[in-house]
């Protein structure tokens, strides 16, 4: 029984079983381009070859910098099938953390959309890719000194090909965090923890993917293996549709109901703008095959899991992960226990990260040391199993981000419930340390933006002799509207401590963002350093 | 991500995630035991500590005789968590079988239901166990020399309790064959091969079982683990009930209303027996929430699967493994192709062996090499995956069961069709080899026994000089009902071809069963070896 975990048993599996079913992918022109399983399996063989024709080495990283798309599905399995290792860049960071990255991992070849040229002609000049390959998907020509993706795979002929016999824990694939604080960090996925990552998610408890369901990742594809989705559709034998790079609400919701999508999965932004479109004409979209909505990479408000089933009868379910965890960390399903309580305490439950899957194991930790689980203590989410990171790629700046017994550190404040729900709280660099206890400050806000005059707050800690931290709210006020420190306490003085009031309110045009639009607090931690001198 | 696939995880997270849920068992007086997962839990690991106290180490083997209930259930984690492995002895066996069985696994410890102790008696003279433990389940004192098994977990306190660290390749559990051909053969299950077989039996398009669902194996504890279904809902936090020793139809159908099963399994010949009281009955038993009886160990026949289904509204999973093959092998669920299928293309589906689990790799050889796919040819059924079995414990004698290149030889003689779904039809040293082109004795006998004067038949191969081998029916007629060879032979016609027919019929009172019951087409075969000769 030494049978190895990779990933050429699932392509086998797709092409000898599920070689009629279908993979559809909305092209940059709009129209949508369709072929099957089948086809893929021999493209992705092809694609091997070309590779081997490349001088490509296993090991060898190859990087993408793509959309949604079939060409990036046969490039999931054709790098690791080959034994190199798939780098997903994020086309979302800055041409700086890009090239930094691209150099940090040592790429040898890019391949690149078409339509992300311009993009790419930010930061190739601080590059050095032995190789740049182009997926003409803008209907031009290849740009001389750059190969033809299609020209690869076109002349190969596949019909003695075998798969080279690979160790499980052989890397698969790299995805590097955001770097919120400092440089970005490299994460490697082996065989492994991409087979039983993708089995968990097939768990009816889990995601409960199955062959008849239709598919369609919202999440990138360069953002953590867009949630492993694509790799446990292939396994499942589910028909794939990618958005391609059209994913404003309107497309969206077309696409589901043409392809008659059952599962989706994306970030809150997303969610939030098809939202407001379906309230706008409830009955423009038909989505009667639509049975989950999966919403993760920050946390789903609850108005809108509650506006989804209530108001359009969608079924929204909360899942939490990080680049670090593959991600699939925690889903927010029901137990029989919850499925049996009223439907307030149900959104309740619904709202928080959930239960850990299968396999991951989870512990709070304090100053105090490990937190109870009462739903109330906070602590550090740590969080250890077979698909969870034991340490960054090539880099001595882990930040004590691993623990001596082999735990990650998610840099997350939670509470842990009795059932074991998972509630995030806070960042530990961003909750307020005051007197020995926590404040969280993602609470406070959550409140204050609930205020009819606040358009967005965030709270960060500033300095104080006696408490060591305290609060401090920064509001950014709706257009023509006004509001008080002393209204903004007195609204939030029935939801909270005495002690975790905010001591002093600063009225800003705006909060500092990232590059993927989470609020800077780091900035504003900055900017108010020396507070307490100046009231 | 070095993290290890075993058992004491599973132990782990029903005790934290899953401590209120309820394990329920009919105990030997038809009383029903009811505790919790909790309780299981720190039964679980005073038993880990008895087992210290008893001198077991690591790699020793510790025997079962003992139907399915909560004690086993303690034994099934507490074993393999300690390092040890479990030894389930298959109480149908003879005594003899059960003495060979016993001494060949060189087991230290034996824990014997009381209410087997009658059967243990038969085979104790003949084994060597170091220790005797007994589940005081009679309610008669505990004979001398022999432990009881309530005295060894009592008294352990557990708060300082520490799970061990296991390598995910150290074995966790040994299951014996029936032994059909020759000795019994011991196969050992690692933890991981255990828990990835968890893993697939979770998945929507496996069986499908998820935390809200409550769980009844009929199939018992010492047959293949319970196809594993044991480690898979505690796994996920199912509900559990074991029958104890009731397997009567009556028992179980009033267990299946009171503890509003959801999903049970057992082998035909239990569905078959609980078919015709429903039908004598249909209104006597609330069944609304039974979704799945899952049907294996032997082929599902298809009026039984439409029985359930059209008089009774219930939905009949059939699923095909092996000892060898941990079990689980293939399931035939329905794929999305097959959902939009004429009812009666479904059923011819579903009475097939089905599609093989993700991981499990499928191929079939016959004499001229591999087998095209194509519903027609057949060969044997080879496999490989990360629960296969590799080899058989401690013996040279392999029979040739696994190819040089690592696939494990079922014995089955199948068809593939084009879709990938398996048809058992015959067992290789069955099949009749009729001048170069294989007869299937299952498909005859099938037919067969479809004729209204037939109780029983079965179908052999005699020696022939032209076409090396030839079909002799073997058939006993009902009581008072006669048929002639002719007869027979034009009620075979429509169905097969000409050369499939058998040469000749022999009307005998009896067919020759093995100890669970399956036709000993040895002994006939012996018993017609010169047949030629006296025709």
């Amino acid at each position: 029984m030494d049978y190895q975990l990779t990933l050429p048993t699932i392509l086998r599996r797709a092409e000898t079983l599920f070689g009629h079913k279908e993979i559809a992918t909305r092209l940059p022109d709009k129209s949508i381009h369709r072929y099957t399983y089948r086809n893929f399996a021999a493209r992705t063989k092809k694609l091997m070859m070309a590779l081997q024709q490349l001088g490509i080495k296993e090991g060898d990283r190859v990087a993408t910098l793509c959309w949604n798309h079939y060409q990036h599905l046969e490039i999931y399995f054709a790098v690791p099938c080959y034994g190199a290792i798939l780098h997903t860049l994020n086309l979302r960071l800055s041409p700086d953390d890009l090239a930094y990255i691209a150099n940090h991992a040592e790429d040898k070849v890019i391949i690149v959309d078409q339509v992300l040229l311009p993009l790419f002609y930010k930061f190739r000049d601080k590059i050095d890719v032995e190789k740049i390959v182009v997926i003409p998907n803008a209907g031009q020509p290849v740009p001389d000194g750059m190969l033809n993706y299609e020209d690869l795979i076109v002349p190969s002929d596949t019909s003695n090909f075998q798969f080279s016999e690979l160790d499980e824990n052989t890397a698969a694939a790299m995805c590097y965090t955001s770097g919120t604080t400092g440089r970005p960090k490299g994460v490697l996925y082996s065989h492994r923890s991409i087979v039983l990552h993708s089995l968990v998610s097939a768990f009816a408890d889990g995601l409960g993917i199955r062959e008849s369901d239709v598919v369609l990742p919202v999440v990138p594809m360069f953002h953590v293996n867009a949630w492993g989705i694509p790799f446990t559709c292939t396994m499942l034998g589910s028909k794939q549709v990618f958005p391609g790079p059209y994913l404003d609400p309107a497309s969206l919701l077309e696409l589901f109901e043409s392809e008659q999508v059952t599962v989706t999965g994306g970030v809150p932004t997303i969610w939030l703008g098809i939202l407001n479109l379906l309230d706008a004409d409830p009955k423009k979209y038909k989505l009667d095959s639509l049975r989950s909505l999966v919403v993760g990479g920050s946390a789903a408000p609850k108005a809108m899991i509650q506006g989804f089933e209530e108001r359009h009868n969608l079924n929204v379910v909360h899942a939490w992960g990080m680049t670090e965890t593959s991600p699939l960390g925690t889903v927010s399903n029901l137990t029989s226990e919850l499925l049996l309580a009223p439907k307030k305490v149900q959104y309740d439950y619904r709202a928080k990260q959930g239960l850990p899957s299968s396999f991951v194991e989870i512990r709070g930790k304090s100053e105090e040391g490990f937190i109870p689980w009462d739903g109330a203590t906070m602590g550090e989410l740590e969080l250890r199993g077979p698909w969870i990171a034991k340490a960054y790629y090539n880099t001595q700046d882990d930040e004590k981000k691993f623990t001596d017994d082999g735990w990650f550190r998610t840099g997350d404040i939670v509470t842990i419930d009795e059932k074991g729900y998972i509630e995030i709280k806070d960042r530990t660099k961003d909750v307020i340390k005051s007197g020995g206890e926590w404040i969280s400050s993602v609470a406070l806000e959550g409140v204050l933006m609930g205020h009819p005059s606040v358009a967005e707050a965030a709270v960060v800690a500033i300095a104080d002799a006696k408490w060591t931290e305290r609060p401090l709210a920064c509001v950014v006020l709706k257009d023509g509207k006004s509001a008080s420190a002393e209204e903004l306490t007195k609204f939030l003085e029935p939801h909270f401590a005495k002690f975790w009031l905010p001591d002093a309110y600063e009225f800003v045009k705006e909060i500092p963002k990232t590059s993927v639009g989470k609020f800077k607090k780091s900035a504003l931690r900055e900017m108010f350093k020396d507070y307490k001198k100046h009231i």
